[in-house]
Order: C-alpha cells, then structure tokens, then sequence
C-alpha cells in the first residue's frame, strides 16, 4: 500500500518506512521560535543544564510580535531570546535588523526547504507545508527538546485530502479556498490530522496564495496542510541560496486518506468568516446584504502580508481613498516585501489613499499593537482568527477576508464585493 | 520702549500696546490636541453645556502619541477623539488617514503661520515658534475653554534673548545649540519666559534646525521659544497653502530683556546629554571617553524626525551596518517625510542597514511604543527628554543627541562621533 506525502517525509527522516498513527523520533531540520514562545524554551533548555544547542543553524529566532518593543514587559521578554542569541551566537536570528514575520521570513531565506520536517513554537508555523515540507506548532517546551536533542517525537498524522477544482474567479485566492475548508470542516474537523492540498486548482496558486492556504490549516485544528511541490515551488526555490539540498516527496496513488473533500473552486466567491470563528464562513453576495460599516481594516499577518496581498490592495486603492469613518492599517510581512512594495509604488499609493503602512511585524492579528481595536469595532482583516477579543476588546468584531476584500471595504467604509467597484 | 517680538504678537492679538507682565486674554489661532489630552479637553467642553466650537477651523487634533492603537485602551481613548471629531465635522483631524506628529504636521500643512497665538495640550506645542509666532503648551482644561471661546488669559511672557554666533560645525545642528541653551540654563532656568533665538547663526539654521530648537525650549521651562521670519521661513512658506495671513513681526531694537545669553557656536562641538535630565549636556568629544556600549538608538519625534534628520542619518548609514548588538528605530514625522525619504532612497538605505522603518508617530519618545527600552537597557535618542523612565524602565538610560551622533552611534554600538567614523 501507497504512502502519504507526509508518512514519505517522515520516513526519510527515520531511515524506515513509517505509516500514519505510529509514533516515531524524528530529526528536526529547523526549530522557529519567536519572541514570545522562546523564552520560555530558553528556561526550559537551560533548566535541563544543557549548553549547547544540537543543531544551531537548524534553529531560527524570529522577533516579530512585540517589536519594536511595545512596552516595558515586552522589551524585557526580547532580552532574555537576545542574549540567548548572543550567548549562542545564533545565525538565524532575526530582530529590528532584518524584521519579518516567521513565516514569511524563513521561506524568503530559504531556511525552510521541501522535504523538510519544521516546527515552531507557534501554532501557524504549518504555513510553511505549502514547500512540500511537513511543519507544525508545538509548545516552547516541545521546542526545548528539540533544540537540546535535534529531535522529536510525533505521531504520524492521518491526512485528509482535499481536491481543489477549477480556475479560481477573479479576486478569489487561497484564503477563500482555506476559509471554504474550516467552513466546511469546523475548527475541529482535522483535528491531528493533514491536510493534503490537491487538485487542479493548485496549478493557478502563487506560492503567497499556497502560503495562506496552509497557514490556517491550523484553523481547522490540523496537524499540518501540505502542498506537494511543482513548478511553481522550484521556481519560488531557484533565486534562493538553500539551507539544505530539498527533497521532493509525492502521494502515491494508492495512498490512504482518511477523509476527502472536493471542493468546486470554480464556482468559489470570496468568502468572508464572520465572528466569532474562523468556520463560519459566509459568500461575499450574502456578506453585502447585510451592510456592516467597517472601522478598521488590516492588511497584514503571517496569512496575507505580502506582496501579493500588497499588490492585490494597491490595484483597489490606487486612485480611491479610504472612507471617512474607516482606517487602514496595512502591515507588510518582511522588510524584503517592504523594500519591493516601496520599488512598485505600492507604499505611496497606501499613504495617498490614506491608510498607514507600518513597519513589518505581527502587530494588530494578535492583538499585540498596530492597530488594536476598541469596544464595539468592527474590523475586515486578512488575518487568521477571529476568536472573541483576538485584536483588542471583547466586544470588537473580526471579520476575517481576502486582501482584495479587505481594501475595498477600506475604501467603501463596509463590507464590499471588490467586484462592486 | 521698544517690544519684543512676544509682546509685538499679543499686542496685535488684543487691539492694543502689552508689556510682558500683563494679564491678556487673547484670541488663539490655532488650538491643538492630540490622541492622549484631548479627551480630557473634550469632556471639559461637554460638561461646560458648549455644543459648538467658537473656531472650528483653528481647532485640530492629531492622533499621534499611541496611534494605530497599541492596546485596548489606546483604541478606546482614541474613540473619544473620533467621534467628537466626525460628530463637529472637524477640517482639521489627522489620524490613520494621514499620520504625524503633530509639530510637524501642523506647520507642513500650514495651519500655523507666523504671527499666530497657538496653544497646544502638548508641553512641545513651543516648537511652532520657529515661524515667529507664539506657541506654548496648556492643560487640557485650558484647551476646552479656548475651545469654548476662542481666546485664553496669559501673563505675557518676559523673555531671554539667546545670541548664537558663527557658523556652526559639520554635525552641529539646532540640536546642539538648544542643549547648549539648556545645559547653561539648567532645566527651570527659563521659567515663564520666551527664549527669544537671534544672533547671525540663525541664518546658517534651515527650518528643520529651528523647529528642533525652539522645540526644547520648554526643557529649559520657558513658555515659548521663538525666531523671528527671515527669508529662510519664507521659503519656507512659500509652497503652502496657509491658514491665515502671516504677520510677520520682529524685536526692537531696545527691547527689554530680563537676561542675554551669548553663545559661540562657531566653537561648539556635538552636544549629548546624559541621564537623567536634558541639562546634562556633555561635548561629544568628552562623551565618547565613557566609552558605552549602546542597545537602542532612535532616530525620531517632533525634535528631529524631519526629513533633514533622515538625510544626515542616511549619509552617514549608507554603506554601513548597524552594530550587532544595537537596534537602530527611524520613525518619521509624518507621512510626507515618509514619502519623500522613500523617493530619495533613505528607506533603502535605512533598511539595508539594519533599521526599523516605522509609520509616523510619536512612539518611542514618550514610552508609548515602538521601541520601549527594558531593564538597564542604553538608548541614544534624538528626543527631548531623558527624565527616569521616559522611554521604557526606570533602569534604562536615554542620551540626548543629534541625528548624526545617533546614526554614527548606531553604526558603532556604542556613543560615537560622527567625525570619526
């Protein structure tokens, strides 16, 4: 019988073939961890009296929630993961320097690779299966292990494949197809498992729109989400000075899948997760019937910052202004998107429609800063959740969209077809 | 007996001759608020039974201090602000829409002109003083009752006049000499009174060089500081749209002053004010001797986040890295300084030396956000307060300096002169 994408992962990294459900030690290729979950691996790697880490250049720290530092307690908690950085002379260690959220950053460097096994201590680290690779969130002290030992312990995952068909339509991305996924699946609906992203479809998905769709595979409570590699991976792979030689695993055939789940992409349109859960997805046409007046709107998040949400917001923008009563916050992932958003004249089409363009940073998606939102306000975001409170007061709303969604109900003031315009 | 340019300001305000000493009540030009006071300015207003303001138009508010929203209560402080502003249909209300701090903005969009009385709930409102107008910082309470009526009272301020002779040095700014002004002064020697700068240096001095200095003018604590229109101003002024006529006005001959203070800037080397207060000024060649390693340098603020401060600190950052245990925050003015330095490739130069690039705001400066110092940490800041604590901890330290000092700081981890890099 034929193996997964994610049991051919694993079993490269045992040394034996391996099938979903068995419990296994694997090598850690790179271990994330940022400025809020490190300190917490760092107590615990030094608790066990260990120095040295096992595999240094496979450990990553990634300074992006709280900095620039927001506040006393955030800007003692980047010192403890800085002088561990220093202590240890870390290679990969990312802060004002060279800022980015992890998991757009760690891709652009080419410190995660395909074939590779990742994990951070962060729930969204699986975005980065969009390489071919399998890569989860665990907690700071799974990640202590792993940075003292090299290694960890998993159960390999059962998959749920997902089939993707058709050409999208016009303004409708990988957000879409993912929040069609939670919609369908629930928050719970994958629990520990992969999803394993198929389908012709696939073929149209820039590598920002695969990133988003694995990113929030989380969402549905995976494991992991996963998009095996094609052309469209290796030619994202060819200007990038790889930490590792990448390997390239596929599905066979006859592999088993617990679940599958077609998806008529087609006929997809943009799809809108009203609060309080990721799952409750509504079609834009119905989403407009019920002409919600916006306060804020963010661009930005490890799930649609980059450049193609920059291009995407910019093609609405230009020329448009942001309505009265509504703000916007556009937030770029990595300072390299930063850079090129600038080179495009994305940046002075932002400004000029009047919204903020900020430092790169996870900023307002967690409510960290950059954008908190009041009681009462109701928020269009590119983000990944949009739980009671997740960007500011228990009584504010998230809605959660695409980046083209989002700009143009920037510019009307409400929740907008970008079509409409 | 001649007038000084202060009395010659309110004597055309109230319709006749005032002598400093003299209890006015004059009309305000412009009245400024901001995220932070002005809530406190528009509850006074309501409970007084007001509904309308006397001078719509020479009333703004600038979001600048907390805003994007850093937390809950930053987003709920900044409501107040908004809804009064849309409830009044404000002309004058700057947020998201169109970021900057409020000292430079207001006289970017030429909303102060020379000649004006302006108050501000802001103790840095002094800076306008550089278009030869009258300019000082209130209470909030004392804002609402401008708001209210359109004047206030003031004791018409006795003044000082600073003499600056010589051409200044490479890397001698308006930043030098006003530490130069406070560090003789001491930080109260100026109580109640108009620092009123002359002397043949000024003409060496661009605009950016006066905002900074009449800026700190309260750090000695005076009421205002003030130079008088010369045809630098008038450049200036020149491509704006103003608010008001300007009135130009200039200093008798036999005016009377309480004190003369003369200064050599043609001898006077980089000022850098230590811990824990802006009279602390040291020479830059005796600073370097102390030989401190530095953790933070921001570059920013309404003393000098101004399009000059980016162009020195992009000379000098060009080709360069910022040390490796140093982070390096520039947080522009405003939005138009953002676009410019853009255009001019500072950002480039900015973030390829390892810099933070940040919205406008006022951020780190007042420990709002955007780089808040943690315990023991060392940040050389272009601000204008080094006061315990002002930036992040108590255990931190701020030193005062110019954007050259800062950018070579940063370039070396630790105090440096510019000359010697």
């Amino acid at each position: 019988m034929g193996q997964t994408i994610t049991e051919k992962i694993f079993s490269d990294h045992v040394g034996h073939a391996v099938r979903a459900g068995e419990i296994i030690k694997s090598k850690i290729d790179m271990v994330i961890g940022n400025d809020i979950t490190t300190p917490i691996s760092i107590r615990a790697f030094e608790q066990s009296g260990a120095t040295k880490l096992a595999n240094p250049d496979g450990f990553s720290i990634v300074m992006d929630h709280y900095i620039p530092a927001k506040d006393i307690a955030s800007a003692n908690q980047a010192k403890i993961s800085r002088e561990f950085a220093y202590k240890h002379d870390l290679k990969h260690y990312f802060d004002e320097k060279d800022m980015g959220i992890e998991h757009a950053l760690l891709p652009e460097k080419g410190l995660v690779v395909p074939g590779d096994v990742i994990i951070g201590a962060d729930s969204h680290t699986c975005t980065h299966g969009a390489l071919g690779a399998f890569a989860t969130g665990m907690g700071s002290t799974d990640l202590a292990f792993a940075m003292i030992t090299g290694e960890n312990w998993f159960k390999v995952p059962e998959s749920i494949k997902v089939v993707f068909s058709g050409k999208p339509k016009k303004y409708v991305y990988g957000k879409d197809l993912i929040l069609e996924v939670i919609r369908i699946l629930g928050v719970d609906g994958a629990l520990y498992r992969t999803l394993e992203f198929t389908g012709d479809t696939i073929g149209y998905l820039s590598m920002d729109d695969r990133f988003s769709l694995c990113n929030m595979a989380i969402e549905a409570g995976a494991k992991s989400g996963i998009v095996a590699v094609d052309d469209i991976t290796k030619a994202f792979l060819n200007d990038k000075n790889l930490a590792r030689e990448p390997k390239f695993f596929y599905s066979d055939v006859d592999a088993t899948y617990v679940h599958v789940l077609h998806i008529d992409v087609a006929n997809l349109e943009p799809v809108i997760a009203y609060p309080f859960l990721p799952s409750n997805g509504k079609s834009i046409n119905e989403a407009v019937k019920d002409d919600l007046s916006i306060d804020q709107v963010f661009i930005g998040s490890c799930t649609n910052g980059r450049l193609e949400d920059l291009r995407i917001a910019a093609s609405i923008l230009k020329g448009r202004k942001v309505a009265r009563k509504t703000r916007l916050i556009i937030t770029p992932a990595t300072q390299k998107i930063s850079l090129q958003a600038q080179k495009e004249g994305l940046v002075d089409i932002f400004i000029e429609a009047g919204a903020v363009f900020s430092n790169p940073t996870c900023g307002a998606c967690l409510g960290g800063y950059m954008g908190i939102l009041g009681e009462g306000e109701r928020c269009v975001s590119t983000t990944n959740r949009n739980f009671v409170g997740r960007m500011g007061a228990r009584t504010s709303e998230i809605y959660l969209a695409n980046s083209a969604v989002a700009a143009a109900s920037a510019v009307m003031g409400k929740i907008t077809d970008p079509r409409s315009l």
